[in-house]
């Protein structure tokens, strides 16, 4: 995976506006200031939204009895092209990090807790990163979801589809051996 | 993943040795000489081996009831150095291809299946890729384990350990959404 950097990937959309672009760049400085006025957040998922309710949250045609809980928008997004899920979401916003002043209240914790204790969701799936402060997170997730009855399962960890192993890391080959499955 | 084209790769060293260190290029002739006519099979795994039996296989201090079915030497190697593991292995050196006339017998199956008729193994960790070739060669050595009644196990797919999602492609995703794990 090669991340461009960020710096030189800005200054380079900056030198390119300044000099061939004038135009958009102005379309997009109006673009970004109203982004910046009119978007707020979901009041259901706390996802990024122009309205009270975002579209998924809103589309009563999806799978009432489970919740994905992820770290940013994005994520969403990427599991939306999966195709693989028809739940809905909650985004965190972040993660836990008692080091980094961080607590479940800034990563709206308190709002999935009243989500989960309506009764209506049977499953949380805890889609989020394997970090030290991840690990944390889903800890968290799963002591509040077993308090309100709720199952909680997390997205498998492993080799991805496709990936050879010996390109794989150690950590990961040795998660993958650890959660091995039956078949 | 940025994989060096294998042409370039073998070019510059090809250029390497015989513009700067012909000395070693004959060093590497030799070593690679000797390689191609007394490096063989371990009779147990199938990896390759200078005597009988390899020293994972010679290694009696390691766990009998396990047995890891991996497609290549390397794979040996990637999940040795993840530490993870302390039981013995089967290399298939390749996959099954009945379109492209790789048979179960070319890949060695009838020495695993008298492995496993021996009734000491009592799990097999097939940790091998997810192409077709990949899956249906899964699925041909969870039939032989069954008939011989030993466990089998696949080890997971899902997002690599650190793997941020947004990065993560829609089948492995996918796939990491449908093999959730209660935790």
């Amino acid at each position: 995976m090669c991340i461009e950097d960020k710096d030189t990937s800005a200054q380079r959309i900056a030198f390119y506006l300044l000099e061939q672009n004038r135009d958009k760049a102005r379309t997009l400085a109006r673009a970004m200031a109203l982004a910046a006025n009119e978007i707020g957040r979901c009041l259901s998922c706390r996802t990024f939204s122009e309205i009270d309710r975002c579209a998924i949250c809103s589309d009563i045609s999806r799978d009432h009895s489970q919740i994905c809980v992820v770290e940013n928008p994005l994520d969403i997004l990427a599991i939306e092209q999966a195709s693989a899920y028809r739940g809905y979401y909650f985004v965190l916003m972040g993660r836990l990090s008692p080091l980094g002043g961080i607590s479940a209240e800034s990563i709206g914790i308190p709002f999935l807790d009243t989500r989960l204790s309506q009764g209506e969701i049977k499953e949380m799936i805890v889609a989020n990163g394997t970090t030290m402060e991840g690990e944390a997170t889903s800890h968290y997730l799963k002591e509040l979801a077993s308090r309100q009855g709720v199952a909680a399962t997390r997205i498998a960890y492993g080799v991805p589809v496709g990936g050879e192993l010996v390109f794989v890391d150690s950590s990961t080959l040795s998660r993958a051996l650890t959660n091995r499955q039956s078949f």
